[in-house]
């Protein structure tokens, strides 16, 4: 099964991807040798993150315009929070994307968090690689997000644009120093708003002490994604960032981020919540110390 | 040294008490044993989260009043949100808390994130339990978030505030079964706005249907908090919270989630990123696969 998979999803088969895709998602059997058998690829990742209502989905869509005109193929997943209880997700309003839900050049696929302890998606660092090597010339990652989440994008993302708009002023005073380590470029959505040349002053003066240490300087774009406006200029400076020193130096950052995240999940693996819950319920009593219930657990899978 | 600490710890020494959590903070030496050594605690945990400007800070100070008022110990916790790159934090106004500083039945600590993957902090679970050993009749954990932050919270808290206010419209509509389950308590702040009616029965709305399907009814609290206007009913209805059956069935599931978190701190401990940086730099080539190696070095580190 997953040599014939493999095959397919190298010559850019959509089918054998999306079932690529669903298989590692199961941790069906031979998932870890099928990962470790892909090649390394440097297709471009690009993450849109910022808070809801800034018009992510509605950017989104005007860059996977931009991409089609090109003549180059994309891969869109779009990671929306979920409960973490009832595991259900909050799809947001993909209505505007939907238009290419049949185009031949371009793959949407929506990810659930599922309630994945601090993570973006369980598996959304496979699903990422495998996309890449289906023959994709771009991968775009868009996630809401005013906390970990938009910290977690840039351990993913060759490239974090960062969107916001005139209203997010409280945002920005709470993520200040991690707003301007996490974006690579900031976008102000919505620039039509009669606030938003205030907006964007105010962006850049809190941004100079950073630029003033040293750091690259992170620029600031003003769009109205609704009506396609600045959208051009954003797509070629994203092309020119792609291109720069900068982005290479974050290379191996990246990669040991990744590995990190890799080696987290393998040794989480065998740790069952459920069996978790009951062993505690069974155990409780005035002298229960969960250190001590932590450290035995651990010291006899240890032994295991 | 430890066991002098401990000492003045369960006497209630806020020296005893700062200067553990310090040590712990920092992993000193017998840190392990001296979290294993402390009593089991059932000290209430409030915890406060909610979009940026909500007026946590403001709340949480409203609420202090409300517990000195009683003659009842307090100690607060500020989760702030800190830059992954740069380790600093980006502490919050806590200007209008800082009349409590020095009171002695007040006990307030700022904890940056100090860019934990995807963690509150990463010795929260260790701080709050010092707290709940030092005599205190409530610990308060106030934390920002939209994101995943505000999941984690209800891994940690008995009692989970929401504080919402009448602009939080998207936030709510993008957070929507999330919050239903993580909400404890809402709190609707500045509810003297115009709109705030309007998005009180808007937010009822949407609530309805979980209600329905036979879940507990979770109150809406309409406060201003900077004029202390609906703070003694927040508080009147926490106290009922706290000695309900709801919370009692919660406790077990709390403290599974929170080994779960002690479990993957243990065996996070020795992964260097460091090392993996060096590492991956001296591997990298066009044969590279991530996959293997975190398959690699798990299983080498397994043999040690």
């Amino acid at each position: 099964m997953w040599s014939s998979l493999t095959e397919g999803l190298l010559k850019g088969d959509i089918k054998s991807l999306a079932r690529c895709i669903t298989l590692v998602e199961n941790d069906v059997a031979g998932a870890d040798q099928f990962m470790q058998s892909l090649p390394l690829s440097s297709i471009p990742v690009l993450g849109i993150t910022g808070p809801p209502g800034a018009g992510k989905s509605t950017l989104t869509d005007a860059l996977i315009e931009q991409i089609i005109k090109a003549g180059k193929k994309i891969a869109v997943l779009c990671v929306d929070p979920s409960s973490p209880f009832n595991l259900g997700a909050v799809l947001g309003d993909r209505i505007r994307m939907s238009r290419w839900y049949n185009h031949p050049d371009v793959f949407i696929r929506s990810l659930a968090t599922r309630g994945a302890l601090g993570g973006l998606h369980p598996y959304i660092l496979e699903v990422t690689d495998i996309c890449k090597t289906a023959g994709f010339d771009y991968i775009l990652i868009e996630t809401v997000g005013v906390g970990q989440s938009e910290v977690e994008i840039t351990g993913l993302a060759d490239a974090t644009i960062v969107v916001l708009i005139p209203e997010s002023g409280d945002e920005v005073q709470t993520m200040k120093a991690g707003l301007m380590e996490i974006a690579d470029l900031f976008v102000l959505n919505k620039a039509d708003r009669p606030d938003a040349d205030l907006f964007a002053r105010h962006l850049r003066l809190m941004l100079a002490p950073a630029f003033k240490a040293g750091k690259r300087e992170v620029p600031i774009f003003k769009t109205v994604a609704t009506e396609n406006k600045g959208i051009q200029e954003l797509w070629v400076a994203l092309q020119s960032f792609l291109a720069s020193e900068h982005f290479n130096e974050q290379k191996s950052w990246l990669l040991a981020e990744k590995v990190y995240r890799l080696i987290q999940q393998k040794r989480m693996k065998d740790v069952n919540k459920e069996f978790l819950l009951q062993a505690i319920k069974t155990q409780m009593s005035k002298t229960f110390n969960l250190y001590r219930f932590a450290a035995d657990y651990t010291s006899e899978q240890n032994q295991k």
